[in-house]
């Protein structure tokens, strides 16, 4: 098995593990991406397997698709303002729970959803786990303000790059209509300061650090053909 | 003179006055709304009659469409990153030089101006000085949040309305896609401390509290057939 | 009572023959507006009493928000890509059930449900009957291209002015983010052609005429207390 | 020289001689891709060089942001209702100067520029001339009409696909914030009709086909070193 199949593989299993916290009667978020999706395609087979009744509020158009292509029915945040539990991935996740969403320009709605619910479990491959975060942290900014936030990052010790397309030339356009800037900070010594340091730059929507949550997040770990539940330590270690 | 017409008039003497500030060369950020337009046609007749040459940001399709209307030389943010002077009205502005913005959903653009500026000239009537800020906050939210952020919008003492339109069915679209709410706090004890809470709402773009730029304003209040300048106080009256 | 008062009973008296019209197990595309609103209630009513289960697909943000409060399940065209029915108000509409809609600026999605129903009921008050369409026609088009097409509607004859809001500065804005132009053409000799016309130029997204669906559609008009249901003509009459 | 690079060095010779045509105090539609980046590269270098006067319209945030580096004035088609100049790349040319283009999901804009010009110059390798048009037709469509749209497209014998995204997960999304639908009829038979009939699909913002142009429109095909002038048939050949 190659490394990419591996990785695969362990998207595979721990999204169905995930989908089977899923209860009979649950509002569930549906995270979006590989990962998330691996859960979504369980839960639809949950559905038809055991009958139980399940509403998934989607975070992007991605997960909505898919939800109806799996046979969950889809609802609105507006229909569910508060959710059991939300299945999503992350593209980085330290030791004391805090989050990197994003890659996916879908971080926004994401944020929404995991705010809106009792429960989350976070689903990701053995390369997303660090000590510390250091990818460069997704940031939706609206097209007029991109100038200036990306000043504002860099005053924060930042660099942004606006991401750019593959399938469409320019700029990556959210589901929100929006830019992303990938703003890379190297270590994050302090993300929760840092969220908010990017909350208050004028025409920033959302960054990808979520640092709130923590408390109510469950870490699950794919590799080597299972998943283990990752042990969130008081605070990420120091240097 | 109605009160209206006297409304009116103090708010065409002090566009006019701030009009008046715009030098030859500068980039100008050009507010949105019905003193910040006596600002516009007075800035445009001034690069006739003067020939001077000014560049004006606009922060919403009304001033863009109404600078070129006036004449001037319409530009981008990301053509101009730092301006030399923004001029803007308000719909509240307190002892502190704290203001609240947004009536007219422009507020989001506005902010992204007035940050990037040397200078703001807030341009109202005197009917918009208050000791103390006491209107209801417009916040810009993308509509998937609105829900979510009016509940955090009640945690935080306030009363959340989604803004309904008037020649368009439903909610208030703001020029970037999103909804307004407004929020309703009574007397806001701490307009800092409320500007950065409604900034870390999952879904929030941008609240109508401007709290940041008091040391770079001048707040320019019309009425009585001329204006004043408003003296700062170091901080707001206590109760 | 009051021509205003009238007018507010027909629409109530029609929205809720409209209403009577759905049938258990129904997916119904609901319109946007004052008279529509009165047929969701009424669906809602019926739901409740009746215990029927009847989908809603709205066509607006208004729409969702006014079938949840109604309590209607919401669901999306992508779940029902057919629908068994539609209620919907109108501008004005013709001898030959040709139609003007968008005076709530939301004619692009309730377009796009009329041509997924297999049947749209019509709800009017008296005042929007005509032989002939003769109100302006408002044309939803992409911000970038308005000058553009306001251009291309006078070499079709019409006078394009866009749509200003009233409690947002500037012009309106659509839920999907454009603008509105009302276009006036006066009496309207050819509908199926001048909608033809106006979806070619570039950068229009959907006209408010809609002349493909009289076959499928029923028009219901209320008036004096009660209602009728309007009789087709073949063709408009000549003048 | 391997066959991307030549592909590549046909792009910069055509980009570059298209350049070639403007002149002092024209108003330039600036098309968005590969090709036309060389023309707006190319064009920065002779506004230094030879000091002449040009402004820039661009076609999307892209073309934006490239004439900005190249140091073009932007403007805004609000500003220039008429162009003396647009360039712009294609994804297929046939015989009669039919065109299809929106492979990089800018065709909206890009229609809007042609439209509003009094000439086109389309640059193009040689890859991308053929009899007859038989590439996927892309449609920008509103994201709440994407099954509808495909639906339509089904009928009329094509075989649509949305889009997805590289660098951002689901549906590509546009700078207009729509969907593209990638339209698969094999040999477009009649591309004007096609047009037409696409453009009445409700929810159909803009397609791809561009078929009213052809009497303004040059086309120049770089290729082996150099570039062509393609002659124009009166009509595209029968099969």
């Amino acid at each position: 098995m190659t490394s990419k199949q591996a990785n695969l593989e362990a998207k595979r299993i721990v999204g169905i593990a995930a989908a089977g916290e899923v209860e009979d009667g649950m509002a569930v978020g549906l995270g979006t991406g590989s990962t998330a999706n691996y859960a979504i395609i369980r839960i639809g087979e949950r559905i038809r397997e055991e009958e139980i009744a399940v509403v998934g509020v989607p975070t992007s158009y991605q997960s909505a698709i898919r939800a109806r292509a799996a046979g969950i029915r889809v609802a609105d945040l507006a229909d569910y303002p508060e959710l059991d539990l939300t299945i999503d991935g992350a593209d980085q996740v330290d030791a004391a729970f805090n989050v990197i969403k994003g890659g996916g320009a879908a971080h926004t709605r994401e944020k929404c959803v995991a705010d809106a619910s009792t429960r989350i479990l976070i689903v990701v491959d053995v390369t997303k786990v660090a000590d510390r975060l250091h990818m460069p942290v997704p940031v939706e900014v609206v097209p007029y303000a991109a100038t200036g936030v990306a000043r504002h990052v860099g005053r924060l010790g930042g660099d942004a790059v606006i991401r750019e397309g593959v399938k469409k030339d320019g700029p990556v356009i959210t589901d929100n209509g929006n830019f992303i800037l990938d703003c890379a900070f190297g270590t994050i010594e302090d993300p929760e300061n840092l969220e908010t340091s990017l909350n208050t730059i004028p025409g920033v929507l959302t960054s990808g650090l979520f640092t709130e949550y923590a408390e109510k997040m469950t870490v699950m770990v794919g590799g080597d053909g299972s998943y283990r539940i990752l042990t969130r330590s008081d605070r990420v270690p120091s240097r």
